[in-house]
């Protein structure tokens, strides 16, 4: 039993092939590389109950990931995170059957964790010594996180207005952080100069191939949560869309090792009206998205206007008869509100997007009322705190509360 | 077999007992309650090979929990949080078998909801509409969110210099907030009065019995995850103390059902130079500790100037050969950066103190060099921004880095 059952990289636009034992970032042809394994060896190796005993983090699906020698594994505990049955919400929104995958639950609280985890390490293996990425925060706060374990220098840079928090998690690191008055587009300019001048491996969005391929343990982990089935529906809050591409390609792994059916769930990539690309394009039947102008969202993190992926995620909506779809940033923020007081649940914007889009879908009867639908919450609330205004009384020691003060 | 297996309530200093289907507080002696259970019914029904399936959760161990009906069970999937090596902190101290467990991972980012988790559900099931309860943030913020799932209304008093984060998500939630310019014990006492006012459940900490068991999942968990053995050392950054009492309670039980041996790990007492009444009391030898004054630490979680379970807490100490240690703020936020720069590990600044006491100690030789050590990193540090200074270059669009920037 290898490690990893990993075989080599192909390009999804022009079939050309390269190693996993070199350093390699985009094709030729200038398309994201993915990762093939050997699954039919894999196939007669490995079985489900021999996850049974592992650990509850994403390492669980080694054979499944890239990396070759398990010393080169950075974690933090990633992975395993809860799929909860929304029973408040989804009576609510008349999805009896409503899920959430809570990404909250992960080191640096934001499901970038899982890429980076599984990027950083194959880093490592590689012998990077250097890395840079533009990033939204916290992908740029994961990646720092896990270079710091990993003794890899980082440099970040994030537009001025990404989560606060993002950037004190950056400093603690130890990364090099730069800020830049402009959008995640602005960053990767900045990045990519100085990804030539320095000669730094460029960890940007699918510009190197392994984050996507921690990013799909987020589908492996729903299949095994569930029993070895699918949801019917997947909602992804959709940005540079990683996570929804790579679910898509767990879907496709499990099924050629025949671990689940053929069925797949209906894929949905959800993002803010204000910054619309991937909707625009499905809108129009197009297979590429166009740049969006003056992308703006509270959902900071599905900021991104033009995705390097786009084509990957428009195809794995078509082949799952998925859809797009947005939502108003006042919605989301509604929606965020009420997930947290019916059920507890403190959500990132990106994920309230998720749920509210899920609200519509079913509005709509596009999500059936027996669906069993699975809403990705890629984050946790704690990391937005201006998404809630707090109105308290301050009392003084002496004081009572005075049950008029009580809503 | 039952779900639960709960038998009685009992008090530790008069060894009165109370039944679990009735709401109950404090012994009418003034001592905080423990939970029961049968315990040879369990070991003959329960088997440590029985857990493999089960969801990784702290409901995992529902047996040895006091809810008894599943249907009360209010969760957002919390629990099994990672047990880290922590493998370059630990050269760092020349202490090889760190570990870390990360209470970070877990809903609202603090190991408080493991009691909200069980405390909340138990309380639905005692048919509580209202509760109340003094905070220091983040006991609050988890209560609040427990309770907006449960649909039981929340009366949350807090500090005004609590976490601003914590405020965040009680409103969330949707709980009553009152903040208080005075330290936690004056919360306390604006919560006691509204529980006579107005007829309130006192959830205050230790006044009712069934946070604790929530508590000492983490100790069923570090004894599981160690498979079925024990660390030499469990270092836990104490306020109230419900944790180290309630891991304490938890190892007790599992050598009960016999599923760990007669070891029990040194139990070690982590408070901050400005509020350290356990510290006090330990090095006077007492058997329950003086209430601190002027108390004022970084780690508000832990400036607690009189804890109820005061007793409970210095007898685990005794019991265990442990000790109980104080550390500087100055000293902690140091331990925090290290821990950040070299492990990619952001914890919060409770976490950090009981990291530094873990190098104090292996600088005096109280720690061995072979001892397995576990450190309790009672939550995020995502939820204390202010612990990290940011400075870092704004650029615009239009420039680019120069090396000299970069640290």
């Amino acid at each position: 039993m290898s490690f990893s059952y990993v075989s080599h990289l192909y390009c999804p636009k022009c079939d050309n092939t390269y190693s996993v034992e070199e350093k390699n970032q985009l094709c030729e042809c200038g398309s994201p590389l993915l990762v093939a394994y050997n699954m039919q060896e894999l196939k007669a190796n490995l079985k489900p109950k021999n996850l049974l005993e592992r650990k509850a983090d994403l390492w669980r699906y080694h054979e499944l990931l890239p990396i070759q020698n398990i010393e080169n594994v950075v974690t933090l505990g990633e992975g395993l995170t809860p799929l909860l049955h929304m029973k408040n919400t989804g009576q609510d929104m008349n999805i009896p059957n409503l899920y959430m995958k809570d990404e909250g639950l992960i080191p640096s609280g934001s499901f970038k964790s899982r890429g980076a985890a599984v990027g950083v390490s194959k880093a490592k293996e590689l012998g990077v010594k250097e890395l840079a990425m533009p990033t939204n925060g916290n992908a740029g706060a994961a990646w720092s996180l896990y270079c710091a374990q990993a003794g890899v220098t980082s440099t970040i840079v994030m537009p001025v207005d990404a989560p606060e928090i993002t950037r004190k998690e950056c400093t603690a690191a130890g990364a090099s952080l730069y800020l830049v008055n402009g959008l995640i587009g602005d960053a990767g300019k900045i990045v990519a100069q100085a990804v030539k001048d320095y000669d730094l491996f460029d960890a940007s969005t699918l510009k190197e191939p392994y984050r996507i391929e921690g990013k799909k343990t987020m589908g492996l982990e729903i299949a095994e949560q569930f029993g070895w089935e699918v949801p019917d529906v997947i909602l992804y809050p959709t940005g540079g869309g990683v996570g929804l591409i790579g679910i898509y390609k767990a879907l496709q792994e499990l099924q050629e090792l025949g671990w689940i059916k053929d069925k797949m769930p209906r894929l949905v990539a959800v993002q803010a009206e204000g910054c619309a690309p991937i909707v625009k394009a499905w809108k129009e039947g197009k297979l590429s998205a166009e740049p969006w102008q003056d992308a703006e969202t509270v959902a900071f993190g599905i900021n991104v206007a033009k995705a390097l992926g786009d084509f990957l995620i428009l195809d794995a909506i078509k082949q799952t008869n998925g859809c797009a779809i947005a939502v108003s940033d006042e919605t989301l923020l509604e929606e965020l509100n009420k997930v947290a007081s019916a059920e507890g649940a403190f959500v990132c914007p990106e994920g309230a997007a998720a749920f509210a889009a899920a609200r519509k879908l079913r509005e709509s009867d596009w999500i059936k009322q027996d669906d069993r639908v699975v809403v990705l919450n890629t984050g946790a609330g704690i990391k937005y705190p201006n998404t809630v205004e707090v109105d308290a009384p301050i009392l003084q020691p002496e004081d009572k509360i005075v049950r008029d003060y009580v809503r």
